[in-house]
Formats: C-alpha cells, sequence, structure tokens
C-alpha cells in the first residue's frame, strides 16, 4: 500500500491523474519495444517472430520505475518552471530514459532520423543495443544525460557536482538500491555538508527501491522502514516515503511526496539567500518503493518476474523461437494500449504529451546537461607574475606546488563573482602547499564550526574531503556542467579512482564524436606527494602507475606531464586550465626543487614538450657520445648532478641533457597526437647513441611509448622499481638505481670503449654509493654532498 | 563531560583506574618518544639537543586515543578470556600500536634487538620512521597486525574478513574519523549484514573521534550526537558513546562502554547457537570523542595544538635547534611521569603491566594476526570429474568458467565443515556462471528474507553484494587470518580496487622478508564478462587493463594467467588455489568457447606457461616462416581461425602456432621467476621470424613484457585498442583489428617476399571484412562463416 508522503499533499486532479499515468504507460511501452521491436513498432498487425530482434539486450527491471520518475519531473517541472537536470543512476535503464526523451521531441531534435513518428519509433527501436546504434545504458549518446550509466556508484556525486555554482538548477538524482551498496554512493550522502544553500543548486536524490540487484535482493530493500529512515535521517536528509504497486496511488503519492520536496528546497533556499540564515539544512529525500520490472509480466513459464530479480534484463527470452513466449509479449506490450497513446503516424497524442514542459525546461534538451555550451574563458593572469627570477639554472630552490599556489589563487579570485573554478583534494590542500588559495576562498563546510577553525566558509570554492571518490565525482559533474577545476591528489592514493577516471575518459572519447556536445573543460590531476618524496610514509605511499593507467586510454583524450621544476609547472598549468576535452595528469613535487628554467625558456620548452639543455650538455654542437635523458623532478636533479659528474670526471665525453616534460611525445605520431615523428626522435635522442634514461615512474613505461624506434635498443631507462621505504629522499633513488653515480655507471658501462679507460671513475662512484649506504645506517641522514649539493656547486 | 555509556555500568575500583592510566601513560610516553628521540630514552638526563632526531617524523594525533584503546582491550581481553584482534584504522598511529606491543612484550619476542629495556626502548625510538628502520604506519612488520595504514578505507572490511568463520575471535576496528568519510569505509559499515552470529566471530567497531584529519575538521564529529547515533543506528548498530577530556572519567566510560558491548555481543551469540534465534543482530559499536593529540602541548608558539588538527603529526617542530621546544617537549615527556612507569633498567614495572594479558592472549602476540600459522591445505579434488572431454581440438564448446563452478561446488562442498573457503562477487557469481557452487553453499545474508528468494542463507559461504570494495576487503582479512578464497568479477570494474591491490601485494612483498609471518593463501582474482563479450553493455564494460596494473608490482608476488579453454582453466585454478603469497589474476570468458586441449594436454601446457601448438600449425618439424601467437581465449580462437584459413589458403606456408597461458614467462628471467631465458624464447618464438601476436589486452602490454629480447622487432602485436561498443564478438574483434581476416593479412605483410605471392589470398581476406560490415550493419549478426566456425570445420 502506497504512504501518502504528506497528508496535506494537493491530490492530482483526475485528468492530471489521466494525463500523466498515460505518459507512463507510453513510456513503458517504449522502453518494452527498445528491447524486443526491429519492426512493427505500433502493433498495427500480429506479433510475428521476424518483428522480434534476433539478440534480445536491455535491462526492463529498472524501466517503469524510471520512466515513473521521468513523467513526475516532467509534471513539477512545467508547474513551476524549473531548470532542472536528472541524473539516472540505474543507466542500464537506458530504454526508459531514451522513451522519455523522445515522447518530449528532444531526442528527435538531437538525431532527426529518429523522428517522432512511426518510422522514428522504428528506428528508435531497431538502434537500441544493436551493433552501430546505442548502448543500453545512459550514455553521452543520450540527450539530456552527464552520467554514464555503466559503472555504478558515482550517480550522486556527479549530481552535486552539477549543482555547485548553479544556484537556479534542482539535480534530481535517482539511486538503485544496488548502486546504493556500492563505496562511492554510500559516501556521496555526506555530499550535503558541502553544499552551500545560497550559491549552489538543490540535489533532490531519489533512492529507488525496486529490491533486486542482477540475482540478489538489495541491502537497503531489506532493511525495516524504520532503520532505513534513521539512516537517511543519519545522512542529515529528511526522507519522504513512497511506497505501492498500484498505479494510480503510486502517482498520487509520488506527485504528493515531490510537491513537498520541492516546497521545502524553495523555502530553505529562500531562508538561506533572502534572511541570510547560515544553519545547514536537512534537504528531502524521497524513498520510492515499487516493484522491479513493475507492469512487466507477472510470470513466465511458471516462475515469478515482475516483482523478482528475474525481470533484471530480459524477462522473455527467446521469443522468435518460442511462440507462448511470443503470446505474452504481445499481450504484455498490448496491455500499454498503444492505439490511445500514438495515433496512426505514431505519434504521441495530446494526452500523453500534457505533463510534458517547453524547450530547453525538458530534461532531454536542457543546456545544463551540454555544459560545454555554457563554458567561459577561465581568467588566467600573466605567468609572468607568478614566475620564480632564474638568473643561472641550478642556483635557487623552490617549491613548485606552492609556486603554483599563487597562479591558483589568482584565478580562484578572478572568479570570485562568476564561481566557475573550483579545487578539490583529499584533505590535502595546504599538505601539497597550494594553501595560498585560502587568501581568495575559504573550503565549502556547512556542518558545525569552532572557533579554533581555519579557512572554512559556507561558501567556500575549496572543496576537501577525504575521499578520493568524492573529489573526482564532484569534479567531473562540475565539468559536464560547463565549469573548470582542478584536483589535487597524493600520487599514490589517485589509484583509488583509476576506474572513474576510466569512465571519463570513455565519456570524452565518445562526446566528441557527438556533434552536438561542446567541449567541456578538461579534467586536470596535480599529482603531488610523489614517489620519491614519501620520507616517513613510506612504501604504501609509493606508486606512480597512474600516468601507465591513464596511457591506456584514447590518446585523443589523455595528455600526461612531468614538469621539472616551478616555472615549467606554471606553464603547464595555464596551459592544461585552458584545455578542452582532455584528462591532464600533471605530476609535480611539493618539495624544494632546483629552479632551472625562466618563465620565457619554460613556456618554449614546455610548447616544444621535450627538448636539449645545451647549458647542462657537453656535446659541443656536434654528435654527442651519450644522451642522459630525463622525465620528472627528481630524475632531472639526478640526471643534472650525474651530467656535472661527467663534466668534472670525463670532460673530453660529449654529453647530451635532454629533458622531456609531455610523456606523449615519446610515442609515435600515429600512436598520439602529440607524438614525435622518428625524424624528430631521432634529432633528440640520436638513432644509434646510448641514452640512459631517469624517468619518474616505472621504467618500463618508457620502453613502451618507444619501443618502435629506431634507437630503441640503445635505450636504457632507470626509474621506479618498488623498492620502497621509509627512507631520505636520496637513498630512495639509490634504492631504485636512479641516483646520480649509478647513471654515471650506466654511462660508462654503454659507452663504447668507456668502461676500460674510465674504470677509476667507475670505481669512484661505486665506492661512493657504498659511503652513502654506511652513512644512512650510522645518521639516518644523506651525505652532505648530496644534501648541499647544487648544480653551481 | 564524559557520557556515562550505560549508567550500571560496573565502575573501575581505584586500583584498575590507577594501572590503566600507567599502561596508557607509558604508551603515550613511549608514542612520543618514538616521533623525537634518538637517544637519552628514559629522560635519565635532561633532554639536549642530540638526544632528538635530526628528521622529526609521525603522527601523533591519533596516537593517545589508539593507546587507549589498546589499554582497554587489555583489560577486557584478560577479564574475560578472550582470543582478540584489534585491526588499527588510523594506521599512521604506528607508534601507538608499538607502543603497545612493547610493552606487552610482544615485541621484543618478535624482534629480540629491541629488548624490553632501557636498551630496547633506544632501539624502539631511534627505529621508528629511520632509514632502515619501521614504517610510521601499522604495517606487516608490526606483531599483531593484519591491516597497512598508510591507505585508509578498508579496516572494517579487513576486520569484517578476519571474523567469518571465527566463531571464537573477537574482531576490534577502531575507525578514524578521518577514514570514515572515504567510500569503502561508508559502505563498509554494512557488512553486519553478512555477518553469521553462529559460525562467525563478532567485530566490535570504535568509532573514534579526535575531530580532525590532517588539515580539516571531520564531518562525522561535527554532527549532532543525535544525528551520528542515527546514522549508526541507520547501518544497524546499536551505539554506546563515550565522550571526554577528563582521562579518569574517559577510563571509567570507556571501560564501562567495553563491558556493554562485550556483555551484549555474548548474549547475542548465545542467543543464536544455543536458541536458535535467527533474527538479524544489531552489533553494538562504541564511539568515542576524545581530543585530538589529547595530554600532548596544549599550545605551541601561541597557537592551539592539542584538540586540534595542528597536532596531527609533530606537534612541536624544529626542536634541536629551537630550545624553548626543546623545553616544552620535555616538560611534555616528563607529564607522563616516566621515573613511576619504567624501573632503572628501563623495564615496564608490575603497575604498568596489570592489565596486560598473558602468551598468545595478547594483541600483539595473537595468531590470528599471522593467519599462515592456522592455514590448512585446501582439499582439492581431482580436475579429472570436471575436466571436459576434448577428442579432437576444436571440436566442441563449453563455457568455462560453468565448467570451473563444477570444481568450486566440490571445494565448497568438501569445505563445509571446516568453513574455510569462501567466493566473493559483487552480485555476480550467477552472471559469471559459477551457479553451481550453491549446490554446496547459499548466499550469506542476514536482512530480511522473502519467499521468492533463492539461495539466500544466513550461514552460507558465498558472498555477494554489489562493492567491489568489499568484496575485496573482506577477501583480504579472510585470506590474512589464513583462509581461502576466490574473488570472480567483471574484467572492466575490477581497476576499482586497483588501489586495494597496490596495498596487499605491498604488504605480501614485505610479509615475505619477515621471516615470522607465514605465508598465507593467495589473492585469486576471476575476471570474467571481459572485454570481448560485452554485446550490450558496450563501451563503459570494456577495459583489460587490470593485467597491466598489476604487472607494474613485485614480480615475487604477482602472477598472471589466460587459459584459452575450460581445460586449462581448471589447471589454473587448481594451481592458484594451493600458491601462497601471491595474488593471481586469472582471466577467461564465460561464453561458449572451443575445448582444445585435454586435461592432460591442459596440465603440461599450464606448467610450461607457454608452448608450441603442433597440431594447429604447419611448420612439419622445420623452422617456420612465421609464428601466430596467442593469449586469451578469444584471441585463441582468431589465431586459430586464421591458421586454417593459412593452411587453407597457403598451405606452403610453415606457420607456427603458440599459445601463451602465463603472461609473465615472457618477461626476460632476471625479471619475474617465471620469466624465459632467451634460449627458452627463441626457442617458441624464434630470434628472426615475424611473430604475430593476438593478445586479450592492450597490445603494448606484450611489448612492454618481451622489447629486450632478440626478436623483438619482428613482434607485431594486436589486441585491445578501445575500440569499444555495443556489437556483436566479432565485430568486437574486427573493430580492434583482432579479427582472424586481418591476422591473415597481417602474416602476409610480414614474411617476406609472401605480400606479392599472396596478394590474391590478401585481397579475399580485405573483402571478408568488407562483407562482414555490410552484414551487420542489416542483420545485426555475425556472418554465418563465423558464427558457425569450427576448427573441423
Amino acid at each position: 500500500m502506497p504512504t501518502a508522503a504528506h497528508p496535506d499533499a494537493p491530490a492530482l486532479t483526475d485528468e492530471e491523474l489521466r494525463t500523466l499515468d498515460a505518459h507512463w504507460r507510453a513510456a513503458n511501452y517504449l522502453a518494452a519495444g527498445q528491447i524486443y521491436l526491429m519492426a512493427n513498432p505500433l502493433l498495427t498487425e500480429p506479433l510475428r517472430p521476424e518483428h522480434i530482434k534476433p539478440r534480445l539486450l536491455g535491462h526492463w527491471g529498472t524501466s517503469p520505475g524510471l520512466n515513473l520518475v521521468y513523467t513526475h519531473l516532467n509534471r513539477v517541472i512545467k508547474a513551476r518552471g524549473l531548470d532542472a537536470l536528472c541524473v539516472w543512476g540505474p543507466g542500464h535503464g537506458g530504454p526508459a530514459v531514451l522513451a522519455g526523451s523522445w515522447l518530449e521531441g528532444s531526442y528527435s531534435e538531437t538525431y532527426p532520423d529518429v523522428s517522432r513518428d512511426a518510422a522514428g519509433m522504428e528506428r528508435l527501436f531497431r538502434q537500441f543495443s544493436f551493433p552501430g546504434g546505442v548502448p543500453s545504458h545512459v550514455a553521452p549518446e543520450t540527450p539530456g544525460s552527464i552520467h554514464e550509466g555503466g559503472e555504478l556508484g558515482y550517480s550522486l556525486a556527479h549530481a552535486y557536482g552539477a549543482a555547485f555554482d548553479n544556484p537556479g538548477l534542482l539535480v534530481a538524482c535517482v539511486i538503485g538500491d544496488g548502486e546504493a551498496e556500492t563505496g562511492p554512493l554510500a559516501a556521496s550522502w555526506h555530499s550535503n555538508k558541502f553544499l552551500d544553500p545560497v550559491h549552489d543548486g538543490a540535489v533532490l536524490p531519489i533512492l529507488h527501491l525496486n529490491g533486486y540487484k542482477i540475482a540478489n535482493p538489495t541491502v537497503l530493500s531489506r532493511l525495516p522502514e524504520s532503520e532505513l529512515d534513521a539512516l537517511l535521517r543519519g545522512y542529515g536528509h529528511e526522507p519522504l516515503h513512497v511506497t505501492g504497486d498500484d498505479p494510480a496511488a503510486v502517482h498520487r503519492a509520488l506527485a504528493g511526496a515531490l510537491d513537498e520536496a520541492l516546497d521545502r528546497i524553495a523555502l530553505m533556499q529562500r531562508t538561506a539567500r533572502e534572511e541570510g540564515i547560515a544553519e545547514r539544512v536537512h534537504w528531502p529525500v524521497i524513498v520510492l518503493r515499487t516493484p522491479k520490472g513493475w507492469t512487466g509480466p507477472a510470470e513466465v513459464d511458471g516462475e515469478p518476474v515482475a516483482g523478482t530479480w528475474r525481470s533484471h534484463q530480459v524477462p522473455l527470452a527467446m521469443v522468435r523461437e518460442n511462440p507462448a513466449h511470443l503470446r505474452q509479449l504481445e499481450q504484455w506490450l498490448r496491455s500499454y494500449r498503444p492505439e490511445e497513446l500514438f495515433d496512426a503516424d505514431g505519434r504521441p497524442v495530446t494526452e500523453v504529451l500534457a505533463c510534458v514542459p517547453e524547450g530547453a525546461k525538458r530534461l532531454g534538451a536542457t543546456p545544463y546537461a551540454n555544459g560545454g555550451l555554457f563554458v567561459r574563458e577561465l581568467p588566467l593572469p600573466s605567468l609572468d607574475t607568478f614566475a620564480v627570477p632564474v638568473d643561472k639554472p641550478g642556483s635557487t630552490l623552490h617549491e613548485p606546488t606552492r609556486v603554483l599556489g599563487g597562479l591558483l589563487a589568482q584565478v580562484m579570485n578572478d572568479t570570485r563573482s562568476r564561481r566557475d573554478f573550483r579545487l578539490v583534494g583529499p584533505d590535502e590542500t595546504a599538505s601539497n602547499r597550494l594553501q595560498a588559495v585560502f587568501g581568495a576562498s575559504g573550503k565549502a563546510w556547512q556542518a558545525g564550526l569552532l572557533p579554533v577553525d581555519e579557512h572554512l566558509d559556507r561558501h567556500g570554492r575549496v572543496m576537501e574531503i577525504l575521499s578520493e571518490h568524492l573529489c573526482q565525482g564532484w569534479l567531473e559533474g562540475y565539468l559536464l556542467t560547463g565549469r573548470h577545476g582542478l584536483f589535487s591528489c597524493y600520487e599514490a592514493f589517485v589509484h583509488i579512482v583509476d576506474s572513474m577516471v576510466n569512465q571519463h575518459i570513455k565519456w570524452l572519447r565518445t562526446s566528441r564524436e557527438l556533434p552536438w556536445r561542446a567541449p567541456i573543460p578538461s579534467l586536470n590531476y596535480l599529482l603531488t606527494s610523489h614517489v620519491w618524496r614519501q620520507d616517513h610514509n613510506g612504501f604504501s605511499h609509493q606508486d606512480p602507475g597512474f600516468v601507465d593507467h591513464v596511457l591506456n586510454k584514447s590518446p585523443s583524450v589523455v595528455r600526461v606531464y612531468l614538469p621539472p621544476d616551478a616555472n615549467t609547472l606554471l606553464s603547464v598549468a595555464d596551459h592544461v586550465l585552458r584545455s578542452r576535452d582532455y584528462v591532464n595528469v600533471v605530476v609535480a613535487g611539493k618539495q624544494p626543487c632546483f629552479d632551472w628554467l625562466t618563465m620565457d625558456q619554460a613556456r618554449v620548452h614546455c610548447a616544444r614538450g621535450a627538448g636539449i639543455w645545451d647549458w647542462a650538455g657537453t656535446e659541443n654542437g656536434g654528435e654527442p657520445d651519450v644522451v642522459l635523458a630525463c622525465a620528472g623532478d627528481v630524475p632531472t636533479q639526478e640526471v643534472l648532478a650525474a651530467a656535472q659528474l661527467l663534466r668534472r670526471h670525463l670532460p673530453q665525453l660529449a654529453v647530451r641533457v635532454v629533458n622531456v616534460v609531455d610523456m606523449t611525445r615519446l610515442l609515435p605520431h600515429e600512436a598520439h597526437p602529440h607524438g614525435m615523428t622518428d625524424f624528430e626522435y631521432d634529432g633528440l635522442f640520436t638513432a644509434d647513441k646510448p641514452v640512459v634514461f631517469a624517468y619518474h615512474g616505472y621504467p618500463w613505461l618508457v620502453h613502451r611509448l618507444a619501443y618502435s624506434r629506431t634507437g630503441h635498443k640503445n635505450l636504457h631507462v632507470r626509474g621506479y622499481k618498488e623498492a620502497g621505504s621509509t627512507t631520505t629522499p636520496f637513498d630512495m633513488v639509490v634504492r631504485n638505481d636512479l641516483d646520480r653515480y649509478r647513471l654515471v655507471m650506466d654511462v660508462i658501462d654503454r659507452v663504447p670503449g668507456l668502461a676500460v679507460r674510465a674504470a677509476a671513475v667507475r670505481q669512484t662512484m661505486a665506492d661512493t654509493r657504498t659511503r652513502h649506504h654506511t652513512w644512512i645506517r650510522a645518521h639516518g641522514t644523506d651525505l652532505p654532498e648530496v644534501a648541499e649539493w647544487s648544480w653551481n656547486s
């Protein structure tokens, strides 16, 4: 029995009930049709096997519930003139969202060949889960969507991201009870402690309990209602429960609950905005309990189906082959009375469309879901204001991320009124030395405040919570709705969101092929507190493999930068913050680091992505004997120290120093838009000279990028090889054979004829390494000659 | 003010209070000493700069709270004779857990050089966060630990994993309010719906709210107590609140709360076990609110420190350099009155040790935390019982995972009374076609039951929840306490636990270097529903990169297997289930797949890891003209189809077919224990002939493994290159250029002189690919010649 959410809720008129139900039935018909039919879409003739698709694919179970929400959101959007976006968490219910979009006309406007008539309906049905057609999930192809429904867990975080700094927007978010079991979703409920009722829009979660996942009941659906109610109140929400399986009663209860929720939201926003009340708001949540596969076959082959997990995907299988199933499908489809819902040409009749809003208010047409339409250029200041002065390379030290903090603070300041830039991070903004931003914006915080607190601000745009999942999900939602941002994260722990970035990259890859989707700001990572400087955190905090992870993904989307110093970090940051539709991974240290390049040199070097540092080498115009290459701040320092040792000990040796900022430059140009031609590559690295490459991460990554080059057999790469521990910075590089002494030995071992000539130098290097081991055990610090080293010493 | 958790709780006697407080003070002293001191451990002389470590590293903030819990767990373990294990979520509090272990003697028993006297105390202090010493986190090196405290989020899942099938065990789990913000932890609370009070032990979560993370307040600590209480009740717990900053009062309240909690647990277990009451149990949770950095410096340089985030790490910095800080440190350390706690030789006095339990009951000595001590060989049946008969290769089809399901069912059955084997998966056991196991065990489920449910069982050992994080965390806890298991997962979504598997691999790598840690059963993944067969799920469900991810990790731990058919899957499964201390990744399909090898052949082939399939090639004893290599079920099928086409169209060509099951065989033997020597490699792949390699995943992985081989320049790899979509199986391989026709073209293009001779054959292949594109657009199905193909056709 339905629970009236609110006894005083205005009952629907009979007319409203009738039109809402007509819309819902039409949507259910269209959802089922997509799963089964490739012809005879209006059932103008009896159903025959050849009308049925050869492969039956799709998810019926969640569809009627999603259709119900679509229908009722239509009603309130129209009645209240709302700007609304809906995030459909049970994204496997693609048939439902496509049905809603087709009914309202937004689908045919986006894809004119799928017209709002019988021919278009047949195309709508046929293309679904069909090779060359559309995915069975809500996806980039789906009008009105910012959320791929394949991997579950991120709907609510995306919804909050969309709502931040969109004060006029209502973001409804349907959360399936399956998805609700995931970690990211479970954490997302606390996002309400970060939503500013003044500057942000509202998020209305609709927890849809249809009771089952693929093959099991769901945890939340099997709790007593009082326990679930306590949980949601504990999450900070005021629940409104709607339960039932009688359509008319559920229509009434859901309409009442939605009106109640929206009235409360409007009141809360008015109180915060007009009366300046700064207390935390307990926003409503709707709990909607309806049967899985509702209105579908009650029983198939003697087993209960509707209301059970058996309706999760295709409730009637083998329909082409099984005449009884074919008959049952026809009965089921005809139970929606399509002849009442569509005219002879297949167009939805007036009654079906009575609840549908107009134009850009339609869920499938909202420009908020096509954020590129809204995006404005970020006001980026001149880098010269923040650049560190460099008279001679390697004479001064700066913490690169702290320098970047100055730039970000300026951007934060210059977007103060526009509010279209946010910085997210798992409680690490200050730890990552970006705290200058707090001069321009505090940290978003709606929970309790104490006098001891610093930089907390109910209206802040720096977002910190100890959840990489939420940082990522919020930022994705924010970017997808056309705003800008940066995620600063400990390098090792960004793997927590490996799977989320996969999905975002896939989203961008697909979106780029859709001419109607406007480009959105890139997803920018600043990975810091990196593998080489985890002095006390040790082995568990050492993992440079995120770069490897993203480089498996679409080259049209992925960019990886390893700026070696403060000015190159500024240049890279400026570039990535201006870019669109990329995932940019920037790895940079927070510890004091030598300044190598002036701002002008940095700009040129970053634009090239890789280049020779003449001043560091000894090749004097001719062909070098050896190339010392580096990528990353710590490897660059070790390579320069090695170059200095070689200059001192083997002055006749012609050494070339190459620094790589943009890792994808190493790829062949056929494999990545930034990839070098072989001509360019050989010009930098030579085709036949030994190359000793000191790389920030796993050494085999460089081989994977450069294996097809002519000189690959001469390429020797040093990097992190899981020799991690709690130790000093220099001991870390020694343990991984990336230290200056080892690099000099590598050069000696690889330049033909040098092993004999330079045996004494090699021994000196080996002895110094031994001395290091003894020293560190005794003192716990690095050798003074290393600790006090500089390029100019 | 402390809240009495339970008004009738037995007050501590004054004597108990005095001894508990002495233990706590001693632990606090030792924790602070580890962060600061390298000499003068007992403060027998005034503190001087040279007593202070040159690098001050560590986390003080969480330590006093953890010490308090250690002290009080000691009391109840001793009083009640409990077998207990504690999972320390705020693992950065290494100093606390090391202090507790040293005090009780378990540390010195494990590491005799760190004796329980002044000399040992000095070593304990000095080694902490010192190069060559011990990590600042709870880690494998820590006696009594099964949980690395570096990456946050997994403590509660680990605790549940340890408790499953350990009915006599109490697992306490301290959850920091920082960790509580993570997704995995937020989801873990619902683990109580999967804990069987009859066959499992108890988990007692202790939510420790010290109010702050690195630089921010925590969300949960800033909720009104009523809201937090509702949240925990919503999670299914009965909360007991202990709040305070007066040590005596908190000691009393915490003792009362622990007694109350343990009484309730005992009652609930008795009810379930003796009276057979099967209702879900609402277990207690303790909420402990004490100040961050409690008993540390109240103010430093005029800023409040104790009770704020400023005491997160090292509350007093620059102690060597700043005489005022040195004085303040001395005052702080002396405030614990070390002269009352340790005798002149540095041994803890009797009073300090009064609460400490004996022998294996001590938290640092519990054998449950060294699960390898308990592990029993898994009873694995003969594979011949489950093998599929193979008269001729490629004549019959089986679903490999369904065949494996038979084996797993037998293991499940044969461990029915031992209860030391579990199968976990995110609601996918049946979807992954392992449902035969339900004949031997149902699915664990303690929430509500309905008549329609199937295979749910309050005592089941198949674990399904829609959270990869929980599956992984539960299984890790189960394995670390000496039991066996398998995680079956959709291939694409196993990336959700990338970061968790990193940490588990690091744990195993470190554990292996500790002679006192006994080997534990391997963590076994079955990755199925893989990239090539996501017919309706499409692009979002296509990612074979987990193999790449784990292969970056320690080669001593990681193993990767791609069995090409049902019998090889059985052989691999048998092998991995017997193994210890590995992470085994097995990728295998669930769709019908040709049977290539008999069980005996499969055993031999899997033992070799890679081998020539004579029967499939045409080389006839001599050197081949070309090698067709494959790894993975779908690539194997395409390679065999290509071999058949070559045999038919170019019968003079000597083709060798090589199948690779164990991917690490491709690595040099210096790089991995399974790696081939160059001699072995050249024997399989030749040193100079073209190799066309069809690989299951990203093609560059094969290059990364084989780049150093002599014949690498002749290696041409096909694999998944993110050309994903919603489409048929064969269209997927065509889109990624992994199809049989493309492979034949690759061979023709690469064998010297063949391009001209075989131009007509090449054109036929190209035409067939064109025909495929036309056909699929029209029919939505694969070409009949592909759909009906078999090796014997």
